[in-house]
């Protein structure tokens, strides 16, 4: 029998609390028995400072801990809830060798440390289910999808688009936005760019879209496809045009191939994106 | 008696209705009697598609119209609500010499547009209240102030700390981290920048901060004003730190001088912002 795999909890964002963690551990072992992997949840996951899983130097002490363990094979973020961007060059420059064997796996929030990794070359870095999805409505899909992914890279939990687009990465639209311009931002040449977002106006979505848009490196890209946005709440009045129309119009303003829909989203059907091209 | 000052009002974003322009029309005649301004309402600020006083070609020609023409003194737009960085590069292409004489007043969204205006060296372009500030409760104070500005450029409608901050920009928080990267964006470089918003949570205006101090050329200012930070809906946990804590915090990690308070915002209160120094 193969070693247990390892995986590493942090929370870079907001907090889990630790019924959470002991749910996510059961699942694991019920669902992958004699298979399933070890998971450590940092205790740094369960710490509060305001908004935050602890304090900025927490986050990002604790992550770099992890995932310079030579003994964790993968790091799995606990949570989005914003966060990520604070720590996030203070825990990059921590990390070492080991650090670039193993996987990463999160999204939304933990998007703009996936983007620093990425940049900085790490190899295995993915956009997909985390523990928090556990609370969900169906919420055993989203986690049977991670550690799927994580355990034995089983094909059906990569988004299908990728497997065929080539090099891809992908993003919460508003994290995305965030980290243009900062050092977290990534290369985006010959990547298909996949975007979903959760609860914002449709008039902030086409906002974002014209950020995106604009941005030269985004339009290296080899094209977008549109995830989900949901949740969307009903503003004064009707915006005028769906999810769809707005990515169709910015792609085409700025000379971006619109490629159709993507498998991502908030929510149980989230599909694994490897940044890059690494299992191609 | 010197000639009445023409004010053209268009509307970059959101719509307007008819009854408003009247009021606004009106009390630009009680306050200010012979010496009241001409207020021309184009007709596109009273269109609507979707959300949009008319589609992007709609405003923008009524804005690059009014903005052309040589017997309209100044240009007011109407109200922000998003839609104007949908038209405003189609709208600047279009201005010609005449344009680049008149005065350019508004905020929020129409910020998108005073940048754009100021990058191609438009000299006149300023931050201040808007008609759509007549239906604020004491919105009255708001529109004196937009008038004796526009008459009068009287001193006390401007934001005293500009008067010896040298050259100014104010934004929007949310409008600002828009552009950039965008055509829209103008040249940061020994600027004092206002910044402004509503309605945001605080873990955006803190990712918004991170996002806006991450730019090398927003990092070119002179230094960090905040504005009101008004209408902050209340998160599931407290976020730990108050609007200056954080302008303070990303100012100290970017190492933009952080200036104090600044008094401009969604509010009767918003003082006029000159872009640069051109009244100094």
């Amino acid at each position: 029998m193969s070693k247990r795999l390892r995986i590493g909890v942090v929370a870079p964002g907001a907090r889990i609390d630790r019924e959470l963690a002991e749910r996510v551990a059961a699942y694991a072992s019920d669902y992958l028995l004699d298979r399933a992997p070890e998971i450590v949840f940092h205790p740094q996951c369960f710490l509060s400072a305001g908004h935050f899983a602890g304090d900025d130097d927490a986050r990002a002490k604790a992550f770099a801990e992890y995932a310079n363990d030579p003994d964790i094979d993968a790091i799995w973020f606990a949570r989005g809830g914003y966060g990520a961007c604070r720590m996030a060059e203070a825990a990059l420059e921590r990390l070492g060798p080991a650090a670039a064997r193993k996987t990463y796996l999160g999204y939304s929030d933990a998007g703009a440390l996936l983007a620093g990794l990425y940049k900085r070359g790490f190899q295995r870095v993915a956009h997909g289910p985390m523990p928090v999805d556990i609370i969900r409505e169906g919420g055993g899909a989203a986690l049977r999808r991670a550690l799927s992914y994580l355990v034995d890279r089983a094909p059906e939990t990569i988004e299908l688009n990728t497997r065929f687009d080539g090099k891809s990465m992908a993003f919460n639209i508003m994290v995305l936005s965030s980290i243009l311009g900062s050092p977290l931002e990534p290369d985006f040449s010959g990547h298909v760019l996949l975007l979903e977002d959760v609860g914002e106006y449709l008039y902030r979505i086409d906002r974002t879209f014209f950020h995106i848009t604009s941005s030269p490196n985004v339009r290296r890209v080899k094209g977008v496809r549109l995830g989900r946005i949901s949740e969307i709440p009903e503003n004064d009045r009707p915006f005028g045009a769906n999810e769809e129309e707005i990515a169709r119009h910015w792609c085409a303003r700025a000379g971006i191939a619109y490629l159709g829909r993507a498998d991502i989203g908030h929510d149980v059907e989230n599909k694994v994106v490897e940044f890059g091209a690494w299992s191609a």
